[in-house]
């Protein structure tokens, strides 16, 4: 095994970094310059008039707290998905329902969503994801792109290492990228190692109900978990979690979580753990079933792994993890099967925080150091046996055979790199075909928009032997990962079902009303072009009338079952917008506190007479 | 001047409309493949890694209440910019200032965005918008692309028809879309046509102070204002607006807003109103130096137009307003020096709610009526001679000869298009070339993303004698109006300059420190990949200590002086965010109401050891 060079000495040493990691930006420029064709490349990432994208790539918006829906190869953003923030421009976090499931937050930040996973493969019909901000969960449904149970996460601080699903779908993993006293309470830090706790939960989803559930949580030392991946075949009963900060530093990790040689990775396998749950080996913390490991033993294992790596991922085949400590300039690839036959063997090498040490020879394959490629971050595959490695430090993709180690290309990136998503990479069935690259800095990249930039996404062809950037995209704040399916395994659909068994929905105008029941006022109402009806049986069956204090609840169904013709609820002045679907009948309530004459209007342009589809609120003062 | 064809009464009737607006998708499919040539389009779009687009393309993000940054030719959005929403992504309504520039307002809905003028050009320093939804406006540096002042409206309800501003940016003219009673105040809608109005609000911008002003405001009949332009040149005195619902109807405008065959453009002298607030010549309302022009008369007239009109543009030359009856199949071209001597001779046919009335025939200089092109909207102008209107309904972009009536081209658009934006396309100096249409529905354009669709915008070569569309791009919502200003002109910074004077700033880390004031704690920090530093005399310089309920500041200094080198700062738990650009100090407060152990960190990633940036915030139980 190789020393690790003086980049980590340099890197700990703070500002160095800084010039390591920027100094060769003129370099990527020229060599770019050479190796791509402008001409074939536009025809490439075109996709004209009538025809479509080939692939969904779904990126996490990270502090913007959405998802991003992009096309691709044409890189073009179609939709934002609202998920752990507000967008008052489709009334997420505005009308009931989704006020209620965002708890009151008004930020949050998404990172790496995970798609529902059949036999290791996507599966296209729903979305994970997690936010580091305020620990919660998400799911998005797949056939209207809308989130649909968020929940908080007792116990942890930040799941950033989430989501990541097994391969059917069992479980989605969460473990957290700080550590904290478990509940959050308050204890010093010089309690850290003895009172802090990293957190892993496992998540389930029932699909019925189209909710999210917590099966189980494991107390991990406390130490800093990044990204987690799910096993696959006969690997599928396991799952890998990165740890960096097993110094168990408490300030300035930047130096002090950078001290050791190596750090972990968790191996735990998640049947046994489930088994534990059920012969009641665990403790109840705050509601939760929580293993502690150092009291349990058993099904969770500590691989040593080069210097704060940044990512796990497991090959196509299950036979392998990959990791790569940033700070070490190279990919270890490990192996399950030895480290299985370790753990049949015990040959362990002792404990750590009371887990058991494999010992690093017994489960190494193979060591990949490419000549000046530094800092390692994240790999994907393709169909052919190959994977690809962020290189942060160095700002290029690095390709490679993870069955020899043979360094196969190298492509430069403008810049730095964190993940890269492959057509399906992380599942069982990677497309090859294309890789993006989400790259944290666009420098000069693009028209300058002022001192906050853009990040740089950069489409690159797979499908040769060499790779080849197709195109470089400005993206908002700010993708981390990102999963790229086939455009055809998404079935959506354009206009909501009737529902008759829905107490707020009216679907003629003629059983619009308006009911009173002490201060709390219930309208019943209709929306289609271009035209409001509250209540048909009023002089004006566009106006709301209610007392000042008056508890309003709107209940609004766009009666236009048709594609693509969207309605807008808002008063002007009462700060309130939401929309209604086709077919869909959604909710807004909020207090008429005040006094006065307000106008409602449709919000989303819905045809010629759209200007003139408005209404107005009365709110009657009280004295 | 023709009789209005069947399609005002098809329109009203309500249903019907849906039909004639949707009808005929198909056969603008099959056009658009015959005309388009997909090889050259794509080489025209694709703008290679290492150049830039061409020109700036400001987009306003209607009820998202943001403004989008796209680049032409490549339609790519480089950047969201937040005006009237929080924006979690940039914490833009979380740190204190911007938090308080909101006002608690957490929606809003943008509408025609205004770029700033020197001789009716864009000079490309500052942008203007007014949000509809709750009455503001607001200003956009555009040295750093951001917000820098909102002001509340007083008297007006929904100033849709802004901003425009005079030639020389001496004003910004907010006409209201809605009718209210003179300061929102409770009014049966009974009493519609004597107590409720419009009002247009003069507002003026002291560029120094970054600070917008209202100068006057005019009360105007209870009519909905739709857009407004100023004039240029001979005309550069004046202004115009469109109006619709002259009807004064209550309820129900799909109908009853669409019955007379006439409404009116209101033309006004912004130089004499000013003169009459100077003579004293208003009344004060709620604060507002407002005139009546009933009562005092002058500077303000009516000019009889086409049916429920939806916009008027000045002409580059200044000599004419064009204004198309969206209800009526025909622009109206209007000639400023015909209304100049009407109002000279006193020509009037009569007066509506106390306002002089030109007669049409004195001042319309041509009506223009190309065949079966319905539901024309908004003009814009290329550098030839040539306007370009939106038709709604027919789907299309027409091309003609503003001074002979000449229709020179015309080509399909998918679908429904309201306004579009030429390069420079509104000022006194078009520059031809570009033309985008800004769709409003997508239907089937792009890949399936649910029953919310992204609107559409597409681009279109207008450099030939002939139009041709290069590109079509999905968009989220929802764009309206957009102004394309050439790169050039545009002339940003990349890093704060250091302010001494800022007592919130500290530019060494040896000059951090933490003050408790009571129960009020202030923060002096620094960010700097990769750490924070909150007090260098601390045992760890990245802790935050304060006890329950203590009102926390922190004012963060980013002392990367290096381009694209963001830092976020973010309290686990603590729901929130905020950025700090590269030499820039912001400050972020909140009540530390929760006990316990929160991590700090960097949401934007800065360098490779960026998730080593943290820190712990520990709020001490009172109990």
């Amino acid at each position: 095994m190789k020393k690790w060079i003086p980049i980590a000495a340099g890197l700990a040493a703070g500002f160095a970094a800084a010039t390591i990691a920027f100094g060769n930006f003129g370099t990527n420029k020229t060599t770019q310059a050479v190796t791509s064709n402008t001409k074939s490349d536009a025809e490439k990432v075109y996709v004209p008039y009538g025809q479509k994208d080939e692939y969904y790539l779904f990126a996490s918006g990270g502090h913007s707290g959405q998802l991003f829906v992009y096309g691709v190869p044409s890189m073009r953003e179609i939709r934002t998905i609202p998920v752990f923030s507000p967008d008052p421009a489709t009334g997420y976090g505005f009308d009931t329902e989704t006020k209620k499931m965002l708890g009151g937050y008004t930020w949050g930040d998404l990172h790496h969503p995970a798609i529902s996973e059949t036999n290791g493969n996507y599966n296209g019909k729903y979305l994970f994801a997690t936010d580091v901000g305020n620990s919660r969960a998400a799911v998005v449904d797949l056939k209207t792109f809308t989130t649909k149970d968020i929940i908080k996460v007792p116990n942890t601080s930040g799941p950033h290492c989430a989501a990541f699903v097994t391969q059917n779908t069992e479980y989605l993993f969460l473990p957290t990228r700080f550590a904290v006293p478990l509940g959050q309470e308050y204890q010093p830090l010089d309690q850290y190692s003895t009172k802090y706790r990293g957190v892993m939960s496992a998540v389930t989803f029932d699909e019925k109900k189209e909710k999210l559930n917590i099966a189980y949580q494991v107390a991990l030392p406390p130490w800093n978990y990044d990204l987690s991946d799910a096993g696959k075949k006969e690997s599928g009963d396991w799952a890998v979690i990165t740890s960096y900060n097993t110094e168990e530093a408490t300030t300035t990790l930047e130096i002090n979580a950078s001290q050791a040689d190596r750090d972990y990775i968790v191996l735990f396998n998640w049947k046994e753990l489930a088994q534990m749950v059920k012969d009641g080996k665990y403790e109840d913390v705050n509601g939760q079933k929580m293993i502690f490991p150092e009291k349990q033993k058993g099904g969770i294992y500590l691989v040593p792994v080069a210097k704060s790596p940044h990512g796990v991922d497991v090959s196509p085949d299950g036979k392998y993890f990959i990791a790569s400590g940033k700070l070490a300039p190279l990919m270890t690839v490990f192996s399950f099967e030895k480290a299985f036959k370790a753990i049949e063997n015990k040959d362990f090498a002792g404990e750590r925080n009371g887990i058991p040490i494999l010992k690093y020879k017994s489960v190494m394959e193979r060591e990949v150091n490419p000549e000046n490629a530094l800092g390692p971050l994240h790999t994907q595959f393709d169909d052919k046996g190959f994977a690809y490695t962020t290189m942060f430090i160095s700002s290029e993709v690095v390709k490679w055979n993870y069955k020899t180690g043979e360094v196969v290309d190298r492509v430069p990136v403008q810049y730095a790199p964190g993940h890269s998503a492959a057509a399906e990479g992380d599942t069982a069935s990677p497309q090859g075909h294309y890789l993006v690259s989400l790259n944290k800095m666009a420098k000069d990249n693009f028209l300058s928009v002022g001192p906050s930039h853009p990040e740089t996404m950069q489409l690159i062809d797979i499908s040769g032997s060499k790779m080849h950037i197709l195109d470089t995209v400005p993206v908002n704040p700010e993708p981390h990962y990102a999963q790229m399916i086939k455009a055809d395994k998404i079935h959506t659909i354009n206009v909501y079902p009737k529902d008759p068994s829905n107490p707020f929905a009216v679907y003629k105008q003629s059983d619009t009303k308006i009911v009173r029941n002490g201060n709390e006022v219930h309208v019943y109402g209709t929306a289609v072009r271009s035209r409001f009806t509250f209540d048909h049986t009023q002089k004006r069956p566009d106006e709301i009338d209610v007392n000042q204090g008056d508890h309003v609840f709107i209940h609004l169904t766009n009666i236009d079952f048709d594609e693509d013709i969207t309605h807008g609820f808002a008063i002007n002045g009462y700060n309130l917008n939401m929309e209604v679907q086709p077919g869909q009948t959604n909710t807004i309530d909020f207090i008429a506190d005040k006094a006065g004459t307000y106008p409602i209007y449709c919000t989303n342009f819905c045809s010629a007479l759209h200007q003139e589809m408005t209404g107005y609120l009365l709110v009657k003062p009280n004295n």
